[in-house]
C-alpha cells in the first residue's frame, strides 16, 4: 500500500460530517480500492463545540477555513462551506496554490468560477474534482467527462433538484396544491426556510451549467441558462398532465447546435414512457444523448449526508489512484465559449394553461390568439370551475418554434379574461 | 496535444466497424477530450473482403489477429472477436506481455480469464480496460469500480441480456408466447440462430460474475452463478404478473454476506414501484445499492454497434489521459476469493405457478405442500382452464428461506396433478 492520502475538511454540516463517517464505516475497504489509506487530518468550521455524532478530537482544529490551504501535511483539501465567494472560493484558489488537490460539493462556486479553478488547477498541475456538486451520489460527472467521452452530446437533461422534485411528487399522488406541499417539506427539513434557490430554479441551473460544459466542450455559462421554477404550477396543472399520460417535473436542458448553447431550467410535461417520470420523491436523474450510445440513464439519490459524500470520497479515492486529469474533461483553453442559442427558438409541442373567467367567448379569444400567432393546437380541454368563478382551460399545441407560443401569449396580455398569468411548459418527447 | 495513441482492432464484426465509425465520425471531440489523437493503425479479421461500410485500405492488415500483439507501432490492443479462450485469449496474454495497454468487450473471455489476464496486466503495468464488456453503452464498470467506490455494497442487481429483455417485454406488450417472440426476434436479427447463451442466461452470468467483482472486491467466480433462464416463462406468467402489479424480467442478483457470495441469473417479478420494471425492449440496466450512497440506477443499450463501440474508444480515452489504474478496482492479490453462500438461503417472497389438472383436491395437494415445507401463503389465484384441459394456479408466498420453497416442490415432484415442471421465481422488494 502506499503512502496515507491526508485530507482537510472544510464545511463540517451534513456532508462534512458525512464524510468523516463514511471514512470511519468504510475505512479498509476504500483503501483497498484506493491502493492507500485516506484519512482526515485537519477540519475547519465555524462553531467547534457542535454536536455532529462524530469524533472531532483525532483532527487538526482550524478557526480560519482558509487556513486550510496551507496547514501542515494535507495533500488533499476538500470544501464542504458552499456558497459561490467568500471563504470557500479564497480556501479553493489558496489550495490550489499551494499545489495541494481540491474536492468540492460546491455547485454555486463551480457555475460561477469553476473555470478559472480549474484552469489554475491545471497550470499547477494538481486534480481539481467536483462530483457531489452535481446529483449527490450519482456519478454523472465522471458518466459525461468518461463514460460517454466518446459521443457527441446532442442534449442532455436533469432532474437535478430533489426539493422540487419531492415537492412537485406530492403534489401528483396526494393532489396537494403548491404552497401546502412547500410549507410541509420545510417542516419535515426537505426544503430550506427561504426555499428560493430551489423552487425558482437557481440551484438547478447551477448545475445545468456544469452538465453542459461537460457535454458540449463549452465554457460554463451559467448566466446563459434561462431559469423558470415551479411557483406557478398549481393543481390543476398536475390533474391535466395526468389526463395527458404525463408527470409535470422541473427539468433542466441543455443542447448545443450552430447557434449556441440552450441552456433552460423549466418545469416540463413529461410521458410516462420516458424515464424522468419516474423519477420520484427527492431522487435526481440525468439522461444524455450520445450520437453512438444513445440515450444513457442515471438515477439516484441527490442530496443528503450519504449521496453526497459517497461522490466526496469517490472522488478523493481517484485522487489517491492518480486517476484524475482535466476537470471538465479538456484543458479549459480548448472550452469553446459558446454563443447563445436564442431560448425561444426551441422546437417542441408545450403544454399552456390558463385560468380564464368563466363566460362565453373566451375559448374563441384563445384560439384566435394562437391562430394568430401560427400555433396549431393539438389538444384542448376545459375541466371544472374554482370556488372563484374561474375556468381552467389547458391545451396542448403541436411542433412548433416556442417563440411563437410566446407570442400568442403576448397577444393575450392584459385580456381581461385571463385571471391569473398563463402557465407554459414544454412537452418532453418519449 | 500529445502524441497520437495508436489502436490495433482485431475483430471486424459489428462492434469493429462501430469502432471504426466512431473514431471517423467523432475524431476532433475525441481528440478535445482526450487530449491527444487516437487512431486505429491496424486491424485483423476473417474476411478481408466482407463490406463493412468502412474503408479499411488505411490500416495495416493482419491475416493473424494475434500477431497484432506484436505488430510494429501499436500502442493498445482492441480484441472484438469473442470466446472465452481461442485467439482472444492468446491475443490477450501476448499484447500485455508485450507491454500494450489492452481493451476487450469480451464477456466470456473476463468472466474466465479475467483475473489471469488483469493480473499479468498489473505485472507488466500496462492498462487492462473491458467497459463494453457488460451493459454495452452504460458506464456501469466505471460506475462500480469509481463512481461507487466508497461504498460498501450491499447488492447488485441488473438486466444484462437485451436479446432475454426483449422477448419478455414483448411477451408482455404483446401478450404472446416464448415460441412465437423468440422465432420473430431471431427474424428480426435480435436473436442468434442459436439462442441459448442469451435465453438461458449464460451471457447474463458471465456479466453479472464481472460486476460481482467489482461490487464486492471479491475474486470472479463464474462458476458460483446459479443460472435459469426465460425458456419456461408462460404467456400465463406475464399475465399473473400484471394482475399482481409486477413485471418480468430476467435479473442477475449477486449480494455478498458472511456465508459467501449470492449469484444468481432468473426471472424475476420486479414490482412496478422498482426501477429495473421500466426497463423495456431490448434495453440494459443495472441497480447498485450502496451503504452511503443508497440505490444508483444506470440504464441504456446493452449492445449494438453504437454502444459498445461507445464503452470501448471510452476505454481507450481513459488510456489517453493515462486515467488508468487496478482493473478490478484493487490489485488482483487483493480481491477476496468468495465462498458461495447457499442459493437456498435467499430470504423473500417467491411466485410460484403450477399447470394442474383440472380436478377437485389439487388445490389442497399444493398447499398441503406448502404447509410441510414451512412456506406460508400470500395469495393464490387459479386462472382460466387451457385447451388442453389443464388449468393455471398461481401463488405468492411470504417471506421465507428460498431453501423451504424448493422443499415445498420437491414434496410434489411426481404429483400426477401437475402437468408441467414448476415454475418458482423470486419476486423483488420496491
Amino acid at each position: 500500500m502506499g503512502d496515507v492520502l491526508r485530507v482537510a475538511l472544510a464545511g463540517l454540516g451534513t456532508v462534512g460530517a458525512g464524510v468523516i463517517k463514511l471514512i470511519d464505516a468504510n475505512r479498509s475497504l476504500i483503501e483497498r480500492r484506493a491502493g492507500r489509506p485516506i484519512e482526515i487530518v485537519a477540519v475547519s468550521a465555524r462553531d467547534r463545540n457542535r454536536d455532529r455524532g462524530v469524533d472531532l478530537g483525532r483532527f487538526d482544529w482550524v478557526d480560519d477555513s482558509t487556513a486550510l490551504a496551507t496547514h501542515q501535511g494535507v495533500d488533499v483539501v476538500v470544501e464542504l462551506i458552499g456558497g459561490s465567494d467568500g471563504p470557500a472560493l479564497v480556501l479553493a484558489r489558496n489550495s490550489i496554490a499551494q499545489g495541494r488537490a481540491f474536492v468540492t460539493a460546491n455547485k454555486a462556486m463551480i457555475a460561477h468560477h469553476g473555470l478559472e479553478l480549474a484552469g489554475a488547477a491545471e497550470a499547477a498541475n494538481v486534480p481539481f474534482k467536483y462530483e457531489a456538486a452535481v446529483a449527490g451520489g450519482i456519478p454523472v460527472i465522471k458518466g459525461l467527462r468518461e463514460g460517454a467521452a466518446a459521443n457527441e452530446i446532442s442534449g442532455v437533461f436533469g432532474i437535478l433538484n430533489g426539493t422540487c422534485n419531492y415537492i412537485l411528487s406530492t403534489m401528483e399522488s396526494a393532489g396537494r396544491d403548491f404552497a401546502d406541499v412547500l410549507s410541509e417539506a420545510q417542516a419535515l427539513g426537505y426544503a430550506e426556510a427561504d426555499p428560493s434557490f430551489d423552487i425558482d430554479g437557481v440551484d438547478a441551473a447551477h448545475k445545468l451549467s456544469i452538465l453542459a460544459s461537460l457535454a458540449f466542450g463549452t465554457a460554463i455559462d451559467f448566466d446563459g441558462v434561462d431559469i423558470r421554477g415551479i411557483r406557478h404550477v398549481i393543481a390543476a396543472d398536475i390533474v391535466e398532465a395526468q389526463a395527458l399520460g404525463h408527470r409535470i417535473r422541473l427539468v433542466g436542458m441543455a443542447s448545443a447546435n450552430e447557434q449556441g448553447l440552450f441552456q433552460r431550467v423549466q418545469p416540463c410535461l413529461v410521458p410516462l414512457e420516458h424515464p424522468l417520470a419516474h423519477v420520484t420523491g427527492s431522487l435526481n436523474a440525468v439522461v444524455a444523448e450520445g450520437n453512438f450510445v444513445g440515450r444513457l440513464f442515471l438515477q439516484g439519490r441527490g442530496a443528503g449526508e450519504g449521496p453526497t459524500a459517497s461522490a466526496v470520497v469517490a472522488d478523493l479515492i481517484d485522487i489517491a489512484r492518480g486517476e484524475t486529469g482535466p476537470a471538465f474533461a479538456m484543458p479549459v483553453a480548448s472550452l469553446a465559449p459558446a454563443g447563445r442559442a436564442p431560448s425561444g427558438g426551441r422546437m417542441g409541442r408545450s403544454y399552456l394553461r390558463f385560468v380564464v373567467a368563466d363566460r362565453a367567448g373566451v375559448l374563441a379569444e384563445i384560439t384566435a390568439a394562437m391562430r394568430d400567432a401560427g400555433v396549431s393546437i393539438e389538444s384542448l380541454s376545459q375541466r371544472g370551475v374554482t370556488a372563484e368563478g374561474a375556468a381552467v382551460v389547458a391545451l396542448v399545441t403541436h411542433e412548433c418554434p416556442e417563440a411563437n407560443v410566446s407570442h400568442a401569449l403576448a397577444l393575450l396580455d392584459g385580456s381581461e379574461s385571463l385571471k391569473a398569468a398563463p402557465m407554459l411548459m414544454p412537452i418532453l418527447e418519449v
